[in-house]
């Protein structure tokens, strides 16, 4: 949480999605810009997987937030038109309620005994914030990642609730492929000893488990042919090598971004937003996907995709953009052109300034 | 080792090609066909990471070989034509001297005392068995993924000691990419307690390691368009899907593979073989791989890749058949039209009939 940060409590028990229940739930957000009379310049902006709700810097925080070059006076997502509300989701650990919080009976962290939570919770969850914002529909909802599933979430759990919607290097259900590689992700901090089936000491968690899963998603996140460009084959000299490991920079470097991650992100949160990734179908209330679009948007969408990304390849993005027309929508589909793989709406951002100041005009 | 498994041994020190030295060293090998009366007709077939040297059934262990379909009497490699040998790598645990065979004064497995070894280790004791044989010039070396390091090792070691050389889904020299992914399959084995700094009871090894590391190597050795048609969404059923894990079809077909492995292939060897893949570089004496081919090799290539493969992409096969043509020899290059990713030279063996038959022809 950052002095940006601010809470809505929902006070009631909040079924959720997949049949768990919980005794209230918080969540944090952040806003920038400033909501207009007719309250109908609200942006709701989800994250991916890892960020916070600190998305840009702003007075009460000037620290540069996740899509810094995005959102800003005069910036793609301009915040001297946009009231732009960044949401960070449930089950994460950035402040809104997750697994690392605190069991109302108990004090102690929720752990494991927190109920499988889906992308259509946090999804709910913003619908109550804009509600009690007093916005009866959105300008826009959008996210990348993980935000772009809750974004679908937000849809058709809320029909029509949105007049534009910004789908980022996503999908609408993931493939094998990327199933594949969170479950092992999970496999590492799961049978990390240190995990101890959940009752982990908060400062002496289950790091090489999370160490490796990180690893793995950094890996996945980037492209071979960016690495190629970066690293090559040299040697790294920064850290002491290990028998059979940190011989080449490539592997120092994925080392310092673990040892990073490890110290920021609750093992218990990646395990439940990473199983609600796997879990998230967007058409499972439909009978397909353009039908869930015909049901609940007929807006203006974007859909952006990197051509290097091997986790929510292009063609997924191509198919949400066929289904959002086919559904009575309008979708501008463009491929952004960065060797940066998913990540590149994070590291490569500028790149997608362009198409996000033209759907938003 | 299989009935057919023949060890020829070298019985003085050997110098290892990283500085390390061996007592003495077993190579495992199997042969095919019969070596014509000039001894002019021997084909030298090295494995990829986890094969044995049993590439084919004979008559003397009838079970089918990790090649089957390629090797026999009027397939692709002719054994009516040639006298084809399938070596097992220095390093590995299916005959040939590697960590898990027993150091010649405890009696006890080598493990983490082995020294470390090279893919050149395999092409030097290959080449001591061929002069053995009185084989002055091969007919062909050639090997699959690992085996076609190794095989590019045979000649930059050997110059023009191979009339023919064929590559296949294989690199001059991994890139970060592929460093990135064997580090880690590696950590997940170190990082397991039950490896035990090598001490590990050979019945009670590193298995959640073990079965890590080998997922990990599934997931790349195959491809997401592959996996997406084969497993799609599906819900598992065959075994018990236990919290955060094996929800999903792909997930269960992946633990099948990985409990297979962990009984067959010992952790040290797996470390050992991955780390000397990533070492690995064909034109580490040279000024460029033009230059080792220039020196070592003006034969006829016969170059094969899959583009659905991200270990050793396409470029990188493009790449080694460009040098060997710079380098004054001939190579043939051609991409196999599979879905199936880095193991289409298994699974998908058909594919690669005809180009093999044409080349040896």
């Amino acid at each position: 949480m950052t002095p940006a940060t601010q809470i809505y409590e929902t006070t009631d028990v909040v079924s959720l999605y997949r049949g768990g229940r919980l005794p209230g739930l918080s969540l944090a957000w952040e806003s920038w810009g400033k909501l207009n009379a007719d309250r109908s310049n609200a942006l709701l902006l989800f994250t991916g997987l890892s960020a916070s709700a600190h998305a840009a810097a702003s007075d009460r925080d000037n620290s540069p937030g996740w899509w810094e070059a995005i959102i800003g006076p005069g910036r793609a997502i301009d915040t001297d038109r946009y009231f732009v509300m960044c949401i960070n989701a449930v089950g994460s650990c950035f402040g809104s309620t997750g697994p690392a919080s605190p069991h109302p009976n108990t004090g102690q962290p929720w752990r494991l005994d927190f109920p499988e939570i889906a992308m259509e919770d946090t999804a709910n969850a913003a619908h109550r914030l804009v509600e009690a914002l007093g916005i009866e529909r959105l300008a826009a909802v959008m996210g990348p990642s993980m935000g772009g599933m809750i974004a679908l979430a937000y849809l058709k759990s809320h029909p029509h609730s949105a007049q534009r919607l910004g789908l980022i290097s996503t999908t609408a259900a993931s493939e094998p492929f990327a199933l594949a590689l969170r479950a092992l992700q999970r496999e590492a901090i799961l049978t990390d000893p240190q995990f101890q089936a959940g009752q982990y000491d908060t400062d002496r968690g289950p790091d090489a488990g999370m160490r490796m899963a990180r690893k793995l998603g950094m890996i996945t996140y980037r492209s071979a042919e960016e690495w190629a460009e970066r690293f090559g084959r040299r040697h790294q000299t920064q850290m002491k090598a290990r028998p059979f490991r940190l011989r080449f920079e490539v592997e120092a470097y994925l080392e310092t971004q673990a040892e990073r991650f490890i110290g920021q992100f609750d093992p218990c949160a990646y395990l439940y937003l990473s199983q609600a990734m796997d879990a998230f179908d967007a058409s499972d209330q439909d009978a397909s996907l353009e039908a869930m679009f015909t049901r609940c948007f007929q807006g203006d969408a974007l859909v952006l995709g990197v051509a290097s990304d091997l986790l929510f390849p292009l063609k997924q993005q191509r198919a949400l953009a066929l289904a959002i027309d086919a559904g009575g929508g309008h979708a501008q589909f463009e491929a952004i052109n960065s060797n940066k793989g998913h990540d590149a709406f994070l590291v490569d951002s500028k790149a997608f300034q362009t198409p996000i100041r033209r759907w938003l005009a």
